[in-house]
């Protein structure tokens, strides 16, 4: 019986995720009952937002439960179909986690035309992460020409189209990212207006230089000292989309942000808008984002850039580093061939 | 020549403003030139809003200048036109200040018809503090039937009508307001499902049990103490209008408080949506207040309570107090009779 592989949390990390934390196992690839598929996982996509899932304390969604497999979106190949909705070598997007095969009754799994963009993009900048950017940024943020909208993380999987969409919309992008090259590549490659290192020890007094007219739309996907620069510089009805905090997904101690004594009243004075979602909230905007994005996917407006760990064992190495920004690009697991 | 009286600005307060932080003056009553009219004033309208202009820190306005007039809205009676649009007599909502007169060239100036309501309430539940309960309720709190809806100073000017117009639209209301006066009022009089006293040292437990299904939208217009016991029981996709921070504005030192480290983990799990607004933001919506509103108050749906202070010269002390809560319900200045 052939034999598959998957990736359990053994344990829920205290700080930081460390290898113990997970654990990899073998088990024996299940056949597919009644109106089930078999599938078998081509990309794996790591993502920021599993660090939630791998605590349980309260959140939008349940926890992974102890030596269950760890969540995630993936790209997989139908390799044995009793469903009619679906044949064998249909490439899917599903929910099919960190593992190499799963069963699935079909309910939930979108079929990916390889022809349109390459398949992986259906975890990237045309799935999950671009719809991220595509709605925190659209219907949350709602940039005007003109305005200036920063976003960090700016090389990743969604901050790198927060920032291309800005500019499609005509106002000025603002990146922040680790380190020149990531910099360089975020202003050079994707057409930011700027991009600034944030280990860079000024960096407030850079992002007031890089942002001359202010902050009317800062995406929050990180938190930390990157909005300790920002919120100074927020201008009268400013709009923060909160998508994420990934400087603190690791923290084991709440602590008070500088900008906590005035934050209130920033929100009054400069009336402010602070909003969180989730990309599901806006599950009714799937189609104009499809649309959208795979035209400017075409038209070269929407770069993207990948970053691939090759093979499931070294899964957890690689979600390490995601939360530390190891990564250049989306971040991908390439876990089994595009065809068997 | 008659001699009119007005409050000036004495000096900028540092914490709570005290007696000379204002000076009265007497000054000519002014003639009115080509165009312009005389105004008397009749009722002086005091609102929390007024300690912001008192300082000279950044906000939405500019602040009083030292040793100008307070600023405030009042309805005034034209006491001499020159201005064709306006006769002897009419009644007028302005922005005439802390003052016995003023001139103005009539622009700015709304006539209050006297057979529609008492004409204080244009001041009131029919005026500013009335919008901004309608529009910070509606437009951003947005209350569904079956939601619960908290607001504090419940008694107060703004706080009545959030309360009241959240029973209109089959939301739980549940207001906070100081001492057991105000409570029974809020709740046995505006028929509010729950009043609590915020002195309470159990406030957060008593809002617990107030609030049993959680809350849905929480109008801010006091911070401090209530926010701490509101935060924890916020729902997903509930709404934080932010129209004040009374138990603030007269901090000397900014402290973070005890919400600050959770604060925007909770915004982005519990998708919450914190905006900050002023009145004039929905000027657009003066129409449709107007509207409702008026229905509502001849329906006997939306009552209100006037708190009135006799004679200029008490403004002062009466601001001070409104500050503390010393007022039961919108605190008005009986400047002048309604005839002259």
């Amino acid at each position: 019986m052939p034999q598959g592989k998957r990736v359990v949390l053994a344990s829920r990390p205290v700080g930081e995720p460390k290898p113990t934390d997970f654990r990899i196992e073998e088990y024996a690839v299940p056949t597919p009952g009644a109106g089930e598929v078999l599938l078998r996982t081509i990309w794996l996509s790591l993502d920021p937002y599993m660090r939630g899932r791998m605590s349980d304390g309260p959140s939008y969604a349940q926890p992974v439960p102890i030596n269950g497999v760890m969540e995630a979106g993936t790209v997989s190949e139908v390799a044995a179909s009793n469903n009619p909705a679906f044949a064998k070598g249909d490439i899917v997007l599903s929910r099919a986690g960190w593992q190499t095969h799963a069963i699935s009754s079909g309910q939930g799994l979108a079929k990916i035309d390889p022809k349109i963009a390459p398949i992986s993009t259906a975890v990237g900048v045309l799935g999950m992460p671009g719809m991220t950017a595509y709605t925190g940024l659209l219907d949350i943020g709602k940039p005007q020409a003109g305005e200036t909208v920063v976003v960090a993380a700016a090389s990743g999987a969604v901050g790198s189209a927060v920032g291309q969409i800005a500019r499609i919309k005509g106002a000025r992008a603002v990146g922040i990212a680790g380190g020149k090259d990531k910099c360089d590549y975020v202003k050079g490659e994707l057409g930011f207006d700027e991009c600034l290192d944030h280990r860079d020890p000024n960096l407030a007094a850079k992002l007031k230089e890089a942002c001359p007219k202010g902050i009317d739309v800062y995406f929050e996907n990180v938190g930390g000292a990157v909005f300790e620069a920002v919120f100074p510089l927020l201008n009268a009805f400013a709009r923060v989309p909160v998508c994420g905090l990934i400087a603190h997904y690791n923290d084991t101690q709440a602590v008070a942000p500088k900008w906590a004594p005035s934050l209130m009243r920033a929100v009054l004075t400069k009336r402010l808008t602070i909003r969180g979602f989730i990309v599901s909230d806006f599950a009714a905007r799937h189609g104009d984002f499809l649309r959208d994005m795979s035209q400017w996917f075409r038209e070269g407006k929407l770069k993207h850039k990948e970053f691939v760990t090759e093979g499931l064992d070294n899964a957890p190495t690689a979600f390490m580093g995601l939360l530390k920004g190891a990564n250049f690009g989306k971040q991908l697991v390439r876990v089994g061939p595009d065809r068997a």
